[in-house]
């Protein structure tokens, strides 16, 4: 009994080394998988895509949760501001910079951990829930963007898919966060309702230039905040592997 | 004397130890920093840049020459057939396809090798004299997005920021890395000397609308190949972190 006992534990060993080998073996290839389509999100190549692949999961939180997010974040505020310092700004109060509001000032991640990292289907009611508590955090890098941009004299439009009913959680959570003193607060109308992101924003940021503003910068974490029409001098794109809107 | 050498050896030990630690620190650091900057490079949130960042040179060369790279243009690719095939092919010849050639169907990487990756200022002189040789080899992706893209009967369009004096080696390159058949190869003409590339390839795509094309899909590695008027239907962002054009 006892001469086998060896033999035993080098089995084990060898069986346990095998089992972890494979393990991560598979996580490295999900790793490299994960991180080219991350790429091809981030850079719009993607197109429409509903949820996060399976095998993309534990990528999502990871990048969502460690210091990447951040990182990333913290490097889209820095090329804003230092565009944004070489903007003239005029006297006329005209010059104007518009930023998206999810993803973008604030942070979801609470609401998404708890819904699998982008892996499930939207769920329109119970993301409704979230915002309706008015308790999403700022992200850092853009509240120290947006305080900047103001001392700057930029005046500040925030542009969101978010409904016009939903304007005083809206706010509440804004404040909440640290926001304040934005020039405008622009939720979908009666009119908007049903209109690609895209279209919507581009048709609200062309109002904005036929009302005389220069929109020099434009945030958001979604390709549709950024291109179409109407669009600003310089466009920054802030990470999102968690969701698409068209 | 003997006695000496235990102590001697740990502490050997000990500050090799303590090198091979802070350099390890100093290289990990380098990758958030680095990963960031191509974040904000391929979104084109960076805007305008000339060379690479000094620290990010050995982050580039791994990138580049390892899977990273070929992993990218492979999803890139992969994207791009996907959405090929759901366009319906008329029978008038005049569903297109717009293609870059630098970094997007021919790699420089072997004069990028022996030029620090990005990190030495463009030298024109030098970089037409490889262009002349040319031997630049295929991105083998874009080379089996190419051939799946005329099968299914698509017009190739080729547009480069390269001249017109190139028109010859240019041809010869793209036809010993594999290319064929392309319906037009379009160069800088005198009088498009010295426009920024995004105002001429926008040029050059609003003619071949001008003329009847319907340019489906546009593929290149830099933001100034896809972005503009007359833009594609879908553009499809190569990876490219060693050189920016405007």
């Amino acid at each position: 009994m006892v001469s086998l006992l060896p033999i035993l534990l080098l089995y084990l060993i060898y069986t346990t080394g095998e089992v972890v080998s494979d393990h991560r073996k598979i996580r490295i290839d999900d790793d490299v998988y994960c991180e080219s389509w991350r790429f091809s999100v981030e850079t719009n190549d993607a197109g429409y895509w509903s949820t996060i692949p399976a095998r993309c999961v534990q990528f999502v939180q990871d990048y969502m949760t460690g210091d990447r997010y951040r990182y990333d974040s913290e490097a889209v505020a820095e090329n804003s501001v230092r565009f944004a310092k070489t903007v003239e700004i005029s006297d006329s109060g005209s010059d104007g910079w518009v930023f998206d509001i999810d993803e973008t000032l604030l942070s979801n991640l609470p609401y998404y951990q708890l819904h699998g990292f982008g892996s499930e289907t939207f769920d329109e009611e119970s993301f409704d829930s979230w915002v309706d508590l008015a308790e999403a955090p700022a992200l850092p890098a853009s509240l120290s963007l947006y305080k900047e941009l103001k001392q700057l004299g930029f005046k500040i439009f925030l542009l969101t898919g978010r409904s016009e009913h939903q304007r005083n959680v809206t706010e509440k959570n804004l404040l909440y966060a640290g926001f304040t003193n934005w020039e405008r607060l622009i939720l979908r109308g009666p009119s908007d309702q049903g209109k690609p992101a895209i279209i919507y924003k581009s048709e609200k940021r062309s109002d904005l230039q036929h009302e005389g503003y220069r929109i020099h910068g434009s945030s958001g974490d979604q390709w549709s905040d950024l291109l179409g029409f109407a669009v600003a001098r310089r466009s920054f794109k802030l990470p999102n592997p968690m969701y698409y809107i068209s």
